[in-house]
């Protein structure tokens, strides 16, 4: 296969226009206010399982540019998804992007509670006291640990982005919040990944004012 | 689907148990040396089409391993990369990991040339002066850069882990180093991503003294 020379701003338009036709030869349609949303995760994974898998609450999309437009901060499980949310953006909206597993004490208390890092981590992140996005990239035991925390009253999360991926329990986690009242953006199944929940925090974030 | 309680110190074996099994029962058996790379590559991205496409060069995990045993840094194309590397365990025996991605000149040095900021990355990469061993997650362009200054005869990388994801020239970019004499170890295809990248190299970290 040859090298085609695509100028370095077109790259990423390319990639999309490519996106958008396979999906179109596949007969999938995605619905419009979703389609920038899947098409980035596609982007990002290079795989098209996505659009099939994705799953968005109703009116879900709406809800997180408006928590993000509100200076809703960004809690996120791996330094991974940290580092690759565009932080100046969600920043012209007052927001910040938030991940305590590699904390220290997180690790010391997790270690003597016999839980993951990811629970103790979600602890923390409710006591922020402000509007936040969790996105989820790795660990079920982080959705485990909200859900529970809203079981026993103690805390709703306000809008989760739920993309665990592997093979120990993210199918169950997941379905947790599927079947909740809290608004959610969730890949059904096995799939996700740190790289997926900041590509959808970006892609909310790119669409924001459209 | 319930939620199974494991000890968060079992996560990761019994994952690594279930995807051996899944493999078998697809009657697909991996190369003894390939198996904890392909299989830690699964278990980050749920996607068992990488026991497919995933393509090592002869001897390629014992070269890597004795770069690394022998100080040798890592240049990666992403911060997400980076951040996803275990640095603690790479600096056991000398290395860092680096990333020029973001800096200022080499996106300033970009703009003037028309080229991405992976091209300009590479170069400053190949004047580091120390064993590199590249994991390129993202760019096609970095690995397109780092070939052309190979057959310009300016510049041969030690070793290169070609897992650059998307859509625009990233199968073609993969080719070059397929056909080339430079150690590999790379995804075939489409598929990849900075999660990946991270992955193969922390996987090499971890069965090092193996």
């Amino acid at each position: 296969m040859e090298i085609e020379y695509v100028l370095p701003t077109e790259i990423e338009k390319r990639s999309f226009e490519i996106i958008g036709k396979e999906l179109q030869d596949m007969g999938i349609t995605l619905n419009k206010e979703q389609e920038p949303i899947t098409k980035r995760v596609i982007h990002t994974s290079a795989d098209f399982d996505y659009a099939n898998t994705m799953r968005y609450s109703d009116g879900a999309i709406e809800k997180a540019k408006e928590l993000i437009r509100n200076g809703a901060h960004i809690v996120t499980d791996t330094n991974m998804a940290l580092s690759g949310i565009n932080k100046k953006r969600l920043a012209e909206y007052g927001g910040q992007v938030h991940c305590f597993m590699a904390d220290e004490d997180v690790a010391k208390e997790a270690k003597e509670r016999q839980v993951t890092r990811a629970t103790v981590s979600m602890e923390r992140a409710a006591s922020l006291n402000v509007p936040v996005i969790f996105a989820i990239g790795n660990a079920p035991t982080a959705l485990i640990s909200l859900y529970e925390q809203m079981t026993e009253g103690k805390f709703t999360p306000e809008f989760v982005i739920g993309v665990p991926v592997g093979f120990v329990n993210v199918v169950a986690a997941k379905e947790l919040f599927l079947n909740s009242d809290v608004p959610y953006i969730i890949n059904e199944g096995r799939k996700g990944g740190s790289n997926i929940a900041a590509a959808i925090v970006n892609a909310i974030l790119y669409n924001i004012d459209k």
